[in-house]
């Protein structure tokens, strides 16, 4: 076999594309999604249906309870997403749907599971251009999280480094959109709205930017919505 | 409530004696332990007792079973810890119970239970003086996940740093022994034995490196053991 990479698969468009970057990259994939307490499944019904259209070697479904610490819309049910931002808004503030240290999280125990199975990177799909302010997407924190792995992992004391890939990082949507496209990412698989309804709800911040996105590369979203924005 | 603190306690020595330490510097404390796919559930006994010893406000028992991915003696049964080394010969390797980034995805943990009850510091027993080679256990690796913690979260945005405190780090075991005699921690109600018998075993390294800190520091280590090394 040759080389091995861990893709972090969260059933929405970015790590979608991501992951489908890293096989064009020749490596052979491992994917890991987490359940961690999410208002509903249908992220990982999409997770795993993106892992199947990658043949991925194998797909860890990672059980993690963080809502018992509480803190967030997204694993809290007493607090709401919010709604109907405008675009221009989305991003200038940390939103209520921030999960303490999150991204950490799942690179740590991504990390796990490169060194285990001997995989020289991990692939995540953060993106620091459209995308929701949280802290632990920005390029000067992954520059860190790949410092500190260098130094806490067996592979990195003997000068392997477990590389932190984030191919989508520094394009905006509709750059990724463009890009899946051309290597037949399976965007119906794909799952971006925060609610859990059957159709995306289009107008949370997950929605707004995935529907601008779409609307930017000039191509049209294969999901369904219960209301568009007027704008698109 | 004054200033809180989320204690890693993994049933040990050197973090029992950190979170003594913690409570000694006027901290409220907050213990995390976890449930990782250890073989046996002596240390998770230890660590409730600890905590109840130390009254903390709260104890959450964390379910993450890292054991999934294989890898490590100390959460794969078909690997067994090595016994029987020379105590010169310990720490120089990286041994067979070194479970990839552990001590990452314990802290990352940690990191969100501290943004979400607003603690200003996390305690990790690490020691990097007798210790086990581990390299998520030495200074520099807890400096550079300083760094990367402050960018990861909400706090640290906001120019409120979350510390990572290793009070126990650049002692050596019988200085940390003799610390927490001066605090009253409760070493009968410690763990380290890799096995778990009824009697720690006294041959693994974790063993081997607690009684040499108890006879350094000419004190009696309250547990039993099934045999004691001739240099005891």
């Amino acid at each position: 076999m040759g080389k091995k990479a861990v893709c972090l698969i969260s059933g929405g468009l970015d790590s979608a594309v991501s992951a489908f970057i890293a096989k064009d990259m020749g490596y052979n994939l491992f994917a890991l999604s987490f359940i961690y307490g999410q208002r509903h499944n249908k992220e990982i019904e999409s997770a795993k249906k993106i892992a199947k259209a990658l043949y991925v070697k194998k797909h860890v479904i990672f059980n993690i309870d963080i809502s018992q610490f509480g803190g967030s819309s997204l694993v809290d049910e007493s607090i709401k997403p919010e709604i109907d931002h405008k675009l221009e808004d989305i991003g200038n503030d940390i939103p209520n749907t921030y999960i303490p240290a999150r991204n950490t999280i799942f690179l740590s125990i991504a990390l796990n599971f490169a060194e285990t199975i001997d995989a020289d990177a991990i692939f995540i799909g953060a993106t620091a251009v459209d995308y929701s302010g949280y802290p632990d997407c920005r390029p000067e924190y992954f520059t860190a999280f790949q410092k500190m792995a260098d130094l806490a992992t067996k592979k990195g004391v003997n000068g392997k480094s477990i590389r932190i890939i984030t191919p989508v990082l520094k394009l905006d949507k509709a750059e990724i959109i463009k890009k899946g496209f051309t290597l037949g990412v399976p965007f119906d698989k794909t799952w971006s709205c925060y609610l859990g309804k059957e159709k995306s709800c289009g107008r949370c911040d997950s929605c707004l930017l995935r529907l601008k996105g779409f609307k930017k590369a000039g191509l049209k979203d294969p999901l369904k919505y219960e209301i568009l924005p007027d704008w698109y």
